[in-house]
């Protein structure tokens, strides 16, 4: 639909040199285009100059009726219109803040409207609607790497000259403090939970026309169910994307399109799901997250609708969330530090390639288990069944013997099955912290980046203030900003580093034990057939 | 060399219509082209007639020295030459009774003989000589499959009729007896023992220009070790094959030419031979063979060369050795043989390719631990290495981890080399035993159709009675020889399912206690890497 009006949620400065409309945070701009590619709309503002500009830095401009106030019907429709993007199960990522609105849709949402009128609310807005399948290709890359995030990054400025003063609610302060050894820490709030997923289970909608896949969560600390979907995970996992650009969010399981609903993908999505909800569980500041919060506990449909809509509009996030970090301010030395994050910065890309790689040989052993190894244990079954069978001959006084060797070949089938049931226990969840790791390992250089950014523009501000261009107080509370930065990503590396020595070293044990009660069962399988041989 | 005379060995009835020629023990013949293939001679007799023979039926005439006699020069200088054959290695078979001299190694000969006489008779013969190499390709076959042995079986006739009177020595002869449940047996005669092949060493002759491998013997009834070659075992499987017309002889290990000195095959190779040995010394009648023992025993090289002469010379073979067979003259119930032998006949039939299959299983099996298996765990433990190096990072605090992951990665390298040791403790003595049951078992049918058609010429022979023109008494003799032939056919089949019952139960039993230890050593493995790891 062109030609509709968006509001800048934020500043951004164009490239000068390229297509890119610089735009001002407030202002109001005529869309042209929707999506020319990687979340980039074309259109123009009120001067008439056009351009490119983040999708994600605008938003439509919706009815009047104010976002605390009690639904309106408007807001209702719209409310299930919104949400109605939710029965699509396609599992093609939703993750531009801003998404157009067709005129199919808009025709299709008024057709919603009437019915919603007369059908007393609960009807289901009709299925030409879920057409809109954005042009995004599936991706398995962290999202941060994109153009998108590097625009989020170069808003850091107003948090670091402290040009924009943002008023942070008691509840969303994080505190970092120092340990005994030196090592900034977050601050843990609260008792540790966990929340697990349990009975995955396929729901469909419009009598059959849409399925999906619907995963149950229960909070340790409630015992509460609430049930979430894919489709759920990914709205969340870009909330946590926006909203803590300086935390590396673990990855969700990759999106796939073919064969989500046979029974072994679904059972290792959930797997793979608990991997994220345990991390997430495990972090801090990811597990008092509200937009968590409320993911993992609203059970009530309307409260769950007006608590994404505010999730969604939350306007404490990237940049201007460092201004939620409360620490300490003695100012740190800057020659340590830059040491201290160079080492951590070379560490973490050493650890890329070897966890990708790490990543890859678990997926390709749990395959070959599954595949090549059970092939080859059951068609050494198949030999020794046969050859059972074709020693038999006629003659029963050697029946000990072909018997013996009939439950030799059902011995080597068994270790075939067990080669095919194993990787669930050990290759698979291996595989699947790791891909939760490689996503954190591949997310931290933008993190870092966020970090040397700052350092440079105050090397910069240090020129200007010895030029006299700039006040001593000034870079001196800039100073104090970069610090808050810096300390964050140092909290960041130790939380990294915990996770390391207490997470890696448990799933590499739990891997081992499961190997071993693995080739314990084959010794068993063969046992046992040993035991149908006669002396 | 066209034009020297042979001796015809046995009477030998060319096939009506073919480019055969028919001959007569004892005739002198003219041979034109040695070795036209297959074994077979192109010559003429001594009216003129040209056609071809098998070379196996004729004999060069030597000097006139009488066989019995101590050995004369030309003897002894004859025995060095074919001797030299001995010292080529390639392995490929002189399994030709006859083997032609050319005129060069005839002028070799006369050279030797030349250096002896200055040499006391210990000089080498030069190795222009070993340019002979038969033409036969290489084979995998058993021998008994070729024109050539149907030849050897056609000849059975002469024991039928009884047109042949042999004198067969005490020591030569063969006793069967029927056990409590009516069965055919061999009557086992002498002590059980075995004889253990050692020490496979590369020797060489010739400063070195010829290579090849000796095994030491050692029968345990004696323990005097004996050094004996792939050669030697070619020529004494012939030797056997020969003369047990009515025993199927458990092959040799395949021929090999290239990696003939690989430390690895000369091993294997040794384990092969030890099967082959001790499936030999099992078998009641081949582990008392006068030939066997004196391959066996023999140390003294003089004596072995008599020994290897009077082996060759040996007429007491093929079909002529049913004249050694004692057993009781109780006549066969016709039917009930003929049920049996059919049975047992169709048995064979079903088991060759299942036993085929069977030793391919193991075969493929012992190549992928060594090589495909092997390859994957090494991949596994560098995974683990890399992952624990790249994690260590600088910070000596977390060496406990790393150190952790490096042993696991140890541990999986140490797998995959277990892998690679395996086979030869599980599949490959497993392989090495099915091929010498798949070789007795190609073999059977030929052992089985000397039965058959044995029965069917006493049907033929019924009818001739029926017609009056053959004597009652002569149908009565035949039948008893034939009853000969069912019985020694009868004696193998209870040999080869004791084989079956006792031998196959045990490889069995020992190959599955093989793969239980190595999983167990997979197990220890994993737990020492377990262990590694602290809480």
């Amino acid at each position: 639909m062109e030609g509709h009006q968006v509001r800048a949620l934020y500043d951004f400065t164009g490239q000068p040199g390229t297509a890119e409309l610089s735009i001002i945070a407030g202002e109001t701009l005529t869309v042209m285009r929707d999506n020319v590619g990687d979340g980039w709309c074309e259109g123009f503002n009120q001067s008439g100059k056009s351009g490119l500009f983040p999708a994600a830095y605008v938003q439509v401009i919706e009815s009047s009726a104010p976002v605390s106030s009690s639904m309106t019907v408007s807001q209702q429709s719209s409310g299930d219109f919104w949400d109605d993007d939710w029965d699509d199960d396609s599992e093609i990522g939703q993750t531009q803040a801003y998404v157009p609105v067709t005129n199919q849709q808009q025709q299709a949402m008024h057709i919603a409207l009437q019915s919603n009128s007369t059908d007393s609310g609960n009807s289901i807005p009709i299925h030409t609607i879920h057409s809109v399948i954005p042009e995004r290709p599936i991706s398995n890359v962290p999202k941060k790497n994109n153009k998108f995030s590097t625009i989020i990054k170069s808003g850091e400025d107003s948090f670091l000259l402290g040009t924009k003063v943002i008023n942070v609610p008691e509840s969303e302060k994080l505190f970092i403090k120092e340990n005994e050894d030196g090592r900034c820490v977050w601050v843990p709030s609260g008792e540790s939970y966990n929340c697990v997923i349990t009975s995955p289970k396929k729901e469909s909608k419009l009598k059959g026309l849409k399925s999906f896949i619907v995963y149950q969560l229960t909070p340790t600390f409630n015992n509460i169910q609430v049930s979430r979907r894919y489709k759920h995970f990914d709205w969340l996992h870009e909330r946590l994307e926006q909203k803590y650009c300086f935390i590396p969010i673990p990855p969700l399981p990759d999106k796939q399109i073919a064969g989500r609903y046979e029974e072994q993908f679904i059972e290792h999505r959930r797997t793979q799901l608990q991997e994220f909800v345990d991390y997430v569980c495990r972090h801090p500041v990811l597990s008092r997250s509200r937009v968590w919060d409320h993911f993992m506990i609203c059970t009530d449909e309307k409260r769950w609708k007006a608590g994404k809509r505010q999730a969604e509009k939350d306007e404490l996030l990237g940049e201007n969330y460092f201004n939620a970090i409360q620490c300490i301010d003695t100012p740190l030395d800057a020659i340590k530090v830059e040491i201290q994050i160079d080492a951590f910065s070379r560490y973490i890309n050493g650890l890329d390639p070897v966890v990708k790689n790490f990543m890859a040989m678990a997926v390709d052993q749990a395959k070959k288990h599954q595949q090549l190894y059970k092939r080859e244990f059951q068609k050494i079954g198949q030999s020794f069944c046969s050859l059972g069978h074709a020693l038999e001959g006629d003659d029963s006084d050697h029946r000990r013997l072909t018997h013996a060797l009939k439950v030799t070949g059902e011995a080597y089938n068994d270790i075939g099955h067990l080669y095919k049931e194993q990787p669930k226990f050990d290759w698979e969840p291996l595989a699947d912290k790791f891909h939760i790791y490689r996503g954190i390992i591949s997310n931290f250089p933008d993190v870092i980046s966020i970090h040397k950014s700052a350092i440079q523009k105050r090397k910069d501000c240090e020129r200007l203030v010895a030029e006299h261009k700039m006040e001593t107080q000034q870079l001196r509370e800039m100073s104090h900003r970069t610090d808050i930065i810096a300390r964050t990503l140092m909290a960041e590396e130790t939380h990294f580093q915990s996770e390391r020595d207490i997470h890696i070293n448990q799933a590499m044990k739990t891997h081992l034990q499961e190997q071993i009660s693995f080739y314990k069962k084959i010794v068993n399988k063969l046992e046992e057939a040993l035991n149908a041989y006669v002396d």
